[in-house]
């Protein structure tokens, strides 16, 4: 068994931690001063770890074992969210850098190689899953062309110069090389860390489906327009998102969320009639059934509500990602891994965020790890785990690496 | 009885809508170069009209009658919401210059004088009512140095450079003056036009309070935060808001208008949950104790909900202006001219808009006057009255402003 190094992974946690550092966690958007001269810094430690390396034409960083006969994909995305945590995808980045390196190290491994990756651009500050979805071929230029930055609106091409990417080919992916992609994370949530577990194996990765509401009124004077006459958006925009609230938990799964995470009113002013609204509606679930339900339900809300009147009130699918399943054998081979090392205390669990392995799963079988979440706090600078759950995840994650690298002799 | 010249009257309103016309109505917001061009434009009439005429340190043009005893002060704001009408104030205030040209032309008004003011800022771009304020020695230095534009954030003391009033005198109001102030302007509202009528006597400018609410829950993962443990912002707002328009109606009277015309979550972001929401509601009534009912009722609510958990929610008042009651014998003249000349066809009614006349009904009497909106249509471009309407209502205030200055004799 590959036997990892616990004060190495820490230490490169740490290490690249300091770049974009904020309080006690960190600040780097995709293509920001401190992202790319990360990826620089871990191009360099995938080199010293005997791999070949490229940095692509989006920003992933792929090392790739020059050597052995049998591969796995291990990896993670590098960026932060604003102001975010140090771990998050950062753990399952340097997880991969260290197996690649345990690997290495361990004779009993020769032949079974890690290729480890940073993924550019998870996170969404210019596009959703832009580095895995470029290697999975999911990428067109003409979206690049049209990307711009969610916070600065700069268009993606000028960052990807800026960051001295552009110009560079963007590395696809050849499934014949790999058995399958693993992906090592922070749960984010506090399942484990409430049920005092230590390991997660993921089954299955939600499903994310967003829909925009319109609300068409009638702006108007809030003094002189009287009551009957009035048709405000934004009234019927908090009935029917009130109504959303109340009836969405009589249809919900057990692990079932729903999210109104923006609102808008037109033009916003304490003495105007809002004209029009806008809210964008979410749902995520591991049940293709149940979100299918889910938007059932919600259309016939709106249309409920478009017919009562006053106000017009339209529905627009955003995006719709499916749920995704983890492989099967990954699962029973973390699972083994996760009984061997922490007995009894760990547990299978969808995950209710979205990752890149739900976009490798398109490629090759796939599968992911959680450790615990302090508290469950996510995409917060506060957010940690505890250095002998990271230390004890590292070990687990390698010795399923080698389990299932061997099982495809 | 002074004759108004009805051709006169259309082909100024026409000549100042010239000054920033949108379409078929006027973008001329306050200190805008259109705003402070048409001041200019307005004070050369109001010489040519025989008055010692000043722009002031706050951008009032306040024409002065050298020879009159009595004297009404007559006027009404002329800048414009943004792509405002081409009427609302800009009607008094050509009125005035009106009726001091025709009081002037007649010799039986001898001795008789109409002081014609165009105030500034009534449409609150920098401030509520700055001008009239201003003029009734209600507005402090401190307060202008602590105004910026409410659209483009710039302090209110570089607008008045940028217009070329700083440093002018800021006229202040000499009550001995002044028998009292008349205001005309449009309805906004469709009290008229619907009821066939031509004119409206002012019996009371409503009292607008305003609060602010503010909702306190906690940001959080919208994918990893189970249903449970959220403490969701935008579900306590949208869920108050909903309470606060079915409860309002069981309480309010006939002529009460409310309207939460500004909304605001945070981070108003898809996927993640709003730690923090905040909405403005206003009331608007004639009768003290309607209001003092409906602030009793918002914040039972709010109460309610800040007990209910699981969000706290805090309310805070932003601002609480008086009902005021306009004169009651300009209220007679009024109606008294407006049977004359439209038997039949009036009506008095309180108004749902604030107006100067509500500030400067604090240092004499004041009364206003209305004339028909077409469709009950304001604070837009297509805003519009019919020029009947418009030369009769002349008329009617020209009239009822004579007798009242006879009657003061």
């Amino acid at each position: 068994m590959p036997k990892i190094n616990g004060d190495r992974v820490i230490a490169d946690l740490k290490r690249l931690a300091e770049f974009g550092r904020y309080k006690s966690g960190v600040h780097r958007p995709t293509y920001s001063p401190a992202d790319v001269e990360s990826r620089h810094w871990l191009a360099e430690r995938f080199c010293e770890a005997g791999l070949d390396t490229v940095i692509d034409g989006i920003g992933n960083v792929i090392g790739r074992n020059p050597g052995a006969g049998r591969m796995l994909l291990l990896g993670s995305h590098s960026e932060t969210q604003p102001y975010g945590g140090w771990l998050d995808g950062a753990l399952g980045v340097i997880y991969a850098l260290e197996l690649a390196r345990a690997f290495a190290e361990d004779a009993d491994c020769a032949g079974l190689g890690i290729d480890p990756v940073a993924w550019a651009d998870e996170e969404g500050h210019y596009g959703n899953f832009l580095g895995s979805r470029s290697f999975a071929d999911m990428l067109t230029e003409e979206e690049i062309d049209h990307t711009r930055g969610r916070d600065n609106g700069m268009p993606l091409r000028e960052a990807l110069e800026g960051a001295g990417f552009a110009g560079r080919l963007r590395e696809r992916v050849d499934p014949s090389r790999y058995i399958g992609y693993l992906e090592a994370h922070i749960e984010q949530g506090d399942t484990l860390d409430t049920g005092g577990l230590r390991i997660g194996i993921v089954e299955t990765i939600v499903g994310i489906w967003n829909y925009r509401v319109v609300l068409t009124g009638e702006q108007n004077h809030a003094g002189t327009t009287r009551m009957v006459r009035r048709r405000d958006a934004g009234v019927a925009m908090v009935r029917l998102a009130t109504r959303i609230h109340d009836r969405l938990p009589e249809i919900a799964g057990p692990r079932t969320v729903w999210t109104i995470g923006r609102m808008l009113l037109e033009p916003n002013a304490p003495s105007v009639i809002p004209g029009r609204a806008e809210m964008l509606v979410q749902f995520r679930d591991a049940e293709l059934d149940q979100l299918a339900a889910l938007e059932r339900a919600l259309r016939a809300l709106v249309d409920q509500a478009d017919s009562a009147g006053p106000c017009r009130v339209e529905i627009e699918t955003v995006a719709r990602t499916e749920p995704r399943l983890m492989d099967g054998g990954f699962q029973e081979q973390l699972e083994a891994a996760a009984e061997r090392h922490a007995p009894g205390m760990h547990m299978r669990l969808p995950s209710a965020a979205g990752h890149d392995a739900a976009v490798l799963s398109y490629r090759m079988p796939a599968g992911m790890m959680f450790i615990p979440s302090l508290g469950g706090i996510s995409h917060h600078w506060s957010e940690d785990s505890k250095a002998d759950d990271i230390v004890l995840g590292a070990q687990v994650f390698a010795d399923a690496a080698e389990k299932i690298l061997c099982a495809a002799r």
